[in-house]
């Protein structure tokens, strides 16, 4: 396997603003070793930015960066590694000569949480392996505890201990921010194309919408969101590619995502867009969860996912 | 700059352990969107585990790795950042060619954090501007509202908002965990070296001494913690280097420290361990905070911690 030469790495937060906390009382503290403080919580903060990990690799494929946006509940590591411990999408796109920018947003992983005000106060919730079961199409809800999967299953449940320690809490009130933090990361990077996964594809659709002329294509893997508010007519011309696993006839939850993401490629079409949407059985790639990036076969969709951007995005009217 | 040539880059997660939450009622959640769902928070889960990315250079000058250990209160971030946007330890290290793992400890980044059990019950605390301002000796706490630096000081205060976005919230339970998943680093990945910052610093020795002869040395800049229930006698002929930055002397609260890391390094020595102490005014390297990996001269500690493992990690004793 070929090195990943890099030219530059490193890391940056966006968005969020200042916080000014007044009038509120100290609170004792104490590590466990023994030592207690106080907490004096008055004092200016930052919250409500994100965080963004970035690679620039020596030889450069094409110019224009890809931005990875995980989806609910996860971080930026949905992209560095799958859970039966081969690289992640992350590699395989650095080693293909891509600039990645790894989002870690709002309220996930390196960018923290608020512990003040109305998005703080929210409980989060965070997924429950029986959840993802069946929500990421590993096989039916009644055949968790038998590991039961459906026929020619390509994500390793076998290591579902690793999906699972890569599950962080979320706060659904942060979405607002998340996708302001989106935004501000298009506004930082300019042309750029946004590869968002499960409700980060929803918010990489919207992104382009809000940032007409500015991103270059965005690839969604199985997105959901809100797409009924998209404003695609703000996207004409733009190349989108969305992409589907397979199993998805035996979901209703799955069937009625599908549907809707049809109907969205072919709102951005007749808005005068480029978008695809392809089904990965139907060209002849089965098996294939929700969680396509760690999948065993996760780097033959990568290379899909390489070869639509270089026909699209780098040799495409885009360029 | 030269590049950096990697063999290999990547993340993995250690320690914590499996939950399983029943008998709770489901809650419902909404998305801004609109988008409303009922929560199901009864499964199985992963919990109190940390997060590590690491990076392997192609040309090793050393085969022993370095584990960067973050401080309370931050996240691996720490040491892949400077505010005033300059590369960090991690891109020093790497086009050294050493091989780095960078840890976001329990609770920490992208470790998440638990929403279940006693830890999460805890409310967390985040460092203030003004709290930072003083503790980390960029001036007198009087100072913070007109930006009065100690003279000569070296962080960038100019871009304290880039430092106001790298802290995150913390639970001081979380501590023994925290112990534990550096233990389980050691143990993964065998004869390696700590690099430990402030509360990392205390982390990194109670890990080396919890695990004889499999530390191969320990670098604590500005440490703190429980030195006294250090088992030192496990660490005989270890090396250990302990820096220190500049303006101790201005503060109660710094010089208190210091006495502890002199007396915890005489204590190494005593045990018979090759443990040195520097104080970097004392050796020409004035203006230094308390975030030593952050401050305009951040490359130049770097290499003083580099040429150290040259002389005794790589040629030393114990290679």
């Amino acid at each position: 396997m070929n090195n990943i030469s890099l030219a530059a790495m490193g890391s940056y937060t966006v968005g969020g603003r200042p916080l000014v906390v007044e009038g509120q009382a100290s609170r004792k503290f104490s590590f466990s070793a023994g030592y207690a403080a106080q907490w004096d919580p008055n004092g200016h903060y930052w919250t409500d930015h994100a965080y963004v990990q970035y690679f620039v690799p020596v030889y450069q494929r094409f110019l224009t960066p890809v931005v990875f946006v995980h989806g609910g509940g996860l971080t930026g590591t949905c992209w560095e590694m799958t859970p039966d411990g081969r690289e992640g999408w992350l590699q395989r796109f650095l080693r293909a000569g891509i600039s990645v920018h790894v989002v870690d947003n709002v309220e996930r992983g390196r960018a923290g949480y608020g512990v003040f005000g109305e998005v703080a106060a929210e409980q989060p919730i965070v997924r429950s392996d029986e959840e993802a079961w069946w929500l990421y199409r590993f096989g039916l809800a009644a055949g968790y505890a038998e590991r039961n999967v459906f026929d020619g299953q390509q994500f390793p449940v076998e290591n579902m201990e690793e999906l699972a320690r890569m599950n962080v809490p979320r706060r659904a009130s942060a979405v607002q921010l998340q996708h302001a933090a989106l935004r501000e990361i298009v506004g930082r990077l300019g042309r750029c194309v946004l590869v968002g996964h499960s409700q980060g594809g929803g918010f990489v659709l919207e992104t382009a919408c809000a940032r007409p002329g500015e991103v270059a294509g965005c690839v969604v893997l199985e997105p959901h969101g809100a797409f009924e508010d998209l404003q695609v007519a703000n996207c004409a011309r733009m190349p989108v590619l969305a992409l589907m696993g397979d199993f998805i006839e035996l979901s209703q939850t799955w069937l009625d995502l599908d549907r809707r993401t049809r109907e969205t490629v072919e709102r951005f079409n007749a808005a005068g867009a480029s978008a695809q949407y392809r089904c990965l059985p139907d060209q002849g790639i089965r098996g294939n969860s929700h969680m396509l990036m760690m999948d065993r076969n996760s780097d033959q969709i990568a290379d899909v996912v390489i070869d639509w951007l270089d026909r699209n995005v780098s040799a495409g009217a885009f360029r």
